[in-house]
């Protein structure tokens, strides 16, 4: 049971269902549990964000062919510190086994997030003007998208094992695959007001994403040399001589968090984004046109 | 996104995130993957009703191994059914295709309910009272538990397969392991106002769950003669060779949900359920104790 904060007058919930794909096979071949659940959390409070509305609580599924206590513990800890990250309450949630349905140590992880946001501050593409900008927020990794692509060119061209060093990294590939998916709430939230629109790149990437952040007669135009896609990406690309446009579909190749604001408050959402440690910067500009995302 | 109702004046959230265990292996033998939706979203219905509160909305999460369209669209098509039976909206999902997770057919359901109930008027154990009765309504099936012993008993004993009789019944097995968890949102919704507390017998049966609606200065006295055991529960407990309390521990024994009222309050509870075509009757009362369930 969860009762609306006192300040809410004029509420919209707004809720959003997820898992962590494949991501979850990177955590169980690795051994490390403890951090997929945060990604679950902090992916959905994204997914919500991009409305305009920040989280209030969570619920979590875990599902297991064996139940397996430690495991139980180690996922329940990472959603857990995804809830205080975001400053939402974990209420409940269901531990399944199913024998025969999963083969152990496999399992299964999905999340449902409940957030509000006033109904006069709902952000969305019909706030989005001619001459907008679009402001880029680096993300940290894969986030939760295109690890079935990923760990295929990694297992099978690379022929690296989760314990072996990533080429170029300082890290694993098991740390650097299973890096936590950003949540860019504390970074957005002391400038929603100046925010017109959002779009979160998951699957689909910048192309999949933001254009459901546009009206129909407004192009998105970003400048992909405004950024330089992180070596993780172009490691990725060279070993499994993946072409470019699909690499920007499967993959966030350095952008996380995509807003759309006016001119006038593209500094304050830049601030806002570096208080919070996460580097922003003008990705490119919204332009008349037909509700097209174009990379020049 | 969705808005609270104009009616709503000091609202409670109550929410549930819930699977359908193994009874989605059933489906998945039989090939009937229409009816698992429609359970989910009725137990969750339940779920929530208990603390008093009705739905509002729902989201789903499917997850393939290898996407099938049209179990997508089966599935689906359960809950939406039952989002339409109990009155709420479907507002979202995920589906997800995991290869090397789930080994086609096999795929995984689970769902998140949100609805709420005026704060004064939250059930629960606080407002018992000592000589309250318990009604109990009729469940229709196994709902959706104890399938992990009823599929093997039903598997390895009577070596039965999906589309063969099931004893004593006039459908198959799947037919009888699949019938649709029954909601008792019809039946009781008209008078929740006259109930003190409920509980929805899930897994762990009347014992299991019928303890949390209980004070801890009362017990819930149950005449396990009131009513008639359906064939189906007694099928499985011959061919199984299972204790009566464990059967009573794994099954609901044909109560699907308990309502805790004041005497004066039965007949109006009993003559509600009737309207919605589910048979109710006296379980037996309340009485001083220590939050014990005793069947006599």
């Amino acid at each position: 049971m969860f009762k609306l904060p006192p300040e809410a007058r004029n509420p919209i919930l707004v809720s959003s269902a997820d898992g962590v794909g494949t991501k979850i096979k990177v955590a169980i071949e690795s051994g490390r549990n403890d951090t997929v659940g945060h990604d679950l959390v902090n992916h959905c409070c994204n997914d919500i964000l991009v409305q305009g509305a920040l989280p209030l609580f969570f619920l979590d599924y875990v599902a297991f062919g064996k139940l397996d206590p430690a495991v139980v513990e180690a996922v329940v800890a990472g959603v857990a510190a995804g809830c205080r990250e975001n400053g939402c309450a974990l209420v409940g949630g269901e531990t399944a086994e199913m024998p025969g349905l999963y083969t152990p140590p496999d399992y299964d992880l999905a999340g449902f997030i409940v957030g509000y946001v006033e109904e006069d501050a709902v952000l969305g593409a019909d706030r989005v003007r001619d001459g907008d900008v679009l402001v880029g927020l680096e993300s940290n990794g894969l986030h939760t998208n295109g690890y079935s692509l990923a760990r295929r060119i990694v297992a099978e061209r690379l022929r690296l094992g989760p314990h072996d060093r990533f080429p170029g990294e300082t890290g694993t590939v098991a740390e650097v695959l299973l890096r936590v998916h950003r949540s860019y709430v504390p970074a957005l939230k002391p400038v929603l007001r100046h925010i017109h629109a959002m779009a979160h790149i998951t699957g689909g990437g910048l192309p999949g994403n933001l254009d459901r952040a546009l009206p129909p007669t407004l192009d998105a135009v970003v400048d992909v040399g405004s950024w330089t896609v992180p070596g993780l990406f172009r490691v990725l690309q060279d070993a499994g001589a993946v072409e470019t446009p699909e690499m920007f579909r499967a993959f966030n190749m350095g952008v996380g968090m995509v807003v759309i604001a006016a001119p006038a408050d593209v500094a304050a959402v830049i601030d806002s984004a570096a208080g919070a440690g996460v580097r922003a910067w003008t990705l490119g500009r919204v332009a008349p046109g037909a509700g097209r995302v174009i990379l020049t």
